[in-house]
């Protein structure tokens, strides 16, 4: 049994690899694939760009499941739309076309992200039936990618599981091309004792998942018996700016006011207006968010050790 | 001022062309392109395969403004998914693509069709807020196209006026690859007085409308002062099928009991179970069906005129 990890060098990549590694067993191997080299730790390594379509043919070859984690994230898609063409679009609907042309439908795992839903969301709350309407190319490639495994899925021919992820945090310091990269700023900042300015005010709601519970989910879309018949958004803690400032700051015994509010319009309507979430579809598959607030801080920080900013 | 029209040599099409060209004032010109050749009526015409990068490049060459109708329809989408991949999907793509990158955008009204709405369809009636999920390959390239149509139009590089248009009747006899054929095929039938059977029960609802309404509708989405910020469902007339029949035979004076029911469940899911329907937004823009089910019958029963079964 060969299960290949795509993007497997990223921040959730990596976490998905731990997870995995984690219930190896004795007849299963990983294949984990990134564009650029990475510490695969032991494991078969894939390096190269899936837009490619030898390298795609490479990586897919004799691979029984595939986590899909490989994108060009929203802020570098948003000032490069070709590029997220290419990369989130094209090479995935290559993926899932190659798979689909096999004997036995793969079950193929594919991180969308709670971008599809856009930025114009019902303040009475999201459910399994808001229609998606993504405000971003990032999202609406996405959203693209998602359709076209439904319908692969539809036909027998491939097992799709779409799953919308949330904020996952917190990331390592540096540049991630995501334009919600504050969220896990704060945790850097807070975590050094460093003063930060979040771009949203206290009032801003987030959507939010540690890394663990995302590989925890990515990994669970592998052990479904069925593929569902559409995109999971998948559970996450609606967190309060404030609350999270709040307890990131308890964990780390650092004095809250170290942040400061400095709310940027743009910034705020894209990712901090996110109304109540409810999820059944997922949840009645037994996909789970980090239970409360404090667990989330945790493994977010556990994941920061290690790391400099 | 040149408008091009893509798929003109179709039914709709047909119908679209004629609309423009009663009211095409003196600086005015149409281009009309289609797969194959057909009577352009002495407008300009442009005969080839859009997928085809040099023909898609002649074709939109000048071009002020679009109505694109080009599509595999869904009955041989669903019998060759790669063909509706490259007809329905990719040259649809790349014409966006290629408009997009000219200095003003430009007007681009995109045919869809309300097989984005798939066919799990609320029991209480579908409106502007109903996620889609299309049940076959040509309902998901199409919701795949409206949904990069919609991200060019936000980054405001193209207007794109997404419209899904509903059943639409009635075609001339012959091979269409459309599913629903069955629904023009009423009308030829009982205009001949030849006895048929339909593949729904007497209690199967459609949405339809003519073509001249479809064609109406198009040309509207031409003079929109501005591109909505998502596809439009159009308005249709909700019709039984025994009303239906009714209609069509009193204004052909032909019996009713020509016309024998024989429920197909795959069909009648896919097209017969159509709740009601409500199009505020649409309808706010001043998009409107055919007004009951008179007019419809009698409107779809002159296009067929010098057509023979």
């Amino acid at each position: 049994m060969l299960t290949l990890v795509t993007g497997a060098g990223g921040f959730i990549g990596r976490a998905v690899v731990e997870a995995l590694a984690r219930r190896l067993g004795p007849d299963e191997r990983l294949r984990l694939a990134d564009l650029t080299p990475f510490d695969a730790g032991g494991h078969e390594r894939s390096t190269g760009d899936l837009a490619d379509p030898e390298r795609l043919d490479a990586t897919l070859a004799g691979a029984d499941r595939v986590i899909h984690l490989a994108a060009l994230p929203g802020g570098a898609s948003e000032a490069a739309p070709a590029a997220s063409r290419r990369t989130n679009l094209d090479a995935t609907l290559a993926m899932i076309e190659r798979l689909a042309a096999r004997e036995r439908p793969v079950r193929l795992v594919y991180a969308s992200s709670i971008a599809v839903l856009g930025d114009v969301l019902p303040v009475a709350g999201v459910d399994d039936s808001t229609p998606p309407r993504p405000a971003m190319t990032y999202g609406a490639h996405k959203l693209m990618a998602e359709t076209a495994l439904a319908d692969f899925t539809r036909r027998g021919r491939i097992e799709g599981v779409a799953l919308r992820l949330p904020g996952v945090v917190a990331r390592p310091p540096g540049p991630s091309g995501l334009k919600s990269a504050f969220m896990s700023a704060l945790f850097q900042a807070l975590r050094d004792r460093q003063p930060m300015t979040l771009p949203v005010g206290p009032d801003a709601t987030f959507w939010l998942i540690s890394a663990d519970a995302a590989a925890d989910a990515l990994v669970h879309g592998l052990d479904l018996p069925r593929a569902p018949d559409r995109a999971l958004t998948l559970p996450a803690l609606r967190v309060r700016a404030d609350d999270l400032v709040a307890a990131v700051a308890a964990r780390c015994g650092a004095p809250v006011d170290l942040v400061a509010y400095a709310p940027d319009p743009t910034i705020e309507v894209q990712f901090g207006r996110l109304p109540p979430l409810a999820t059944p579809l997922a949840d009645a598959l037994g996909f789970r968010h980090d239970g409360d607030l404090e667990r989330l801080v945790t493994r977010a920080l556990a994941r920061l050790e290690g790391t400099s900013s």
